[in-house]
């Protein structure tokens, strides 16, 4: 094991809680920012004022894997973007298959996104049959009766979920058995896996969309009780 | 004010937690199974087995809006589902627009999402000069420079940012100067206003990617220092 590696797992077995992964990512896109306009060391107070947190929430997170910052000195921000990074799994070279060749599918191909995080689209499937044959951005989409054969053949770590609803937990059930690491799931329908089984993690667009709904609503409902006050003075 | 005005000018009034306003869809998406399978009341220790919550969770969210769950009775489905409905703004009649037209943009415009939650897409606007003139589902797709000619004539709530990011910032402003109530961000990147000035939703896919990752990462190794331990045993 070299240095490297030995690094690795001194950071894969600390425990960093649930609560600081889900900070990482946007730890991830200031140093982004940060070396985009060239700036190589920021000081905890500097990236907490940036960021609109606390310096000291800052420093405990950053010091959960093992504190990349120096008294006087701060961080150094390359160094930081390559650990955090590597934490979330950027380099860990993951495949990703689609499953559901929709609008929705189809335009995740487009994104820069995956290929920004190291993760690479190797096939979309389809489930209605439509788009059999047809490729997207040069990636194949199959019918989803090829799934366990490709799965088999290839190198396939993620599933991303976009296909109709009604197929979401079967498809995601031959998944698992098909010995998937991750499922990402963008369908709204709730899977029941422990962690031991497989990863899932949901984007719930439509709960999003609600939250902003009603935050819209309590808002303006808010305004109106002032203008109310207002008339009465 | 007639009693349903009343009724909503409590609830309106009442401090619902920013931390209950975000559990309040996934209750939305539970009763609405309740109501597709003809369930009309459920007890919150069923609610809470079938959500994997606790029943006091349960009680002390849905007691935040008045507590609707009688002694014995239980929760009336339908009737709860109304009002997490009312307080998540589905009766509102929102109007949204779509800034940036590409894949993702277009393929928003087809899913039922928004008219399942009430909001109801009124144009697109292409920043690109791409899709110009041409629809999107029957939705008109305007140039960007028509944007305050459009927004001035006519109604428009909230703005979903789909734009290329380097237009993110000075579309989002644009939108806060014509006065839209809320924007609902794809773009990752932060925007820096306060619910005064317009309230702003973020849907971070590439956190939520590299979240995944990272989750699937820390879980493979440690099956491998699983394995070792094995191998030493």
């Amino acid at each position: 094991m070299n240095d490297q590696e030995m690094m690795n797992k001194i950071i894969d077995k600390q425990n960093i809680s649930p609560a600081v992964i889900r900070r990482l990512p946007r730890y991830y896109r200031y140093l982004c920012e940060l070396i985009a306009r060239g700036q190589t060391r920021i000081s905890s107070s500097e990236l907490a004022k940036m960021m609109r947190v606390t310096a000291s929430q800052i420093r405990q997170d950053l010091n959960c894997f093992g504190g990349f910052g120096q008294q006087g000195y701060g961080y150094n921000v390359n160094y930081l973007f390559a650990k955090i990074s590597e934490i979330l799994g950027v380099s860990a070279g993951f495949k990703a298959i689609i499953i559901g060749a929709g609008d929705l599918g189809r335009a995740l191909v487009h994104l820069s996104m995956f290929e920004k995080r190291g993760v690479d689209i190797v096939a979309l499937f389809d489930t209605d049959g439509e788009a059999e044959g047809k490729d997207c951005a040069g990636v194949p989409v199959y019918p989803i009766d090829q799934l366990e054969s490709f799965c088999e053949e290839n190198q396939v770590d993620i599933g991303v979920l976009e296909c109709e609803k009604k197929y979401v937990k079967s498809i995601a059930q031959r998944c698992v058995d098909l010995g998937l690491k991750g499922l990402w799931n963008y369908m709204g329908v709730e899977l029941p896996y422990s962690d031991d089984e497989i990863i899932v993690e949901n984007i719930h667009l439509g709960d999003s969309l609600m939250i902003l709904n009603c935050r819209v609503c309590r808002n303006d409902s808010s305004d109106k009780d002032e203008d109310t006050c207002d008339e009465n003075q």
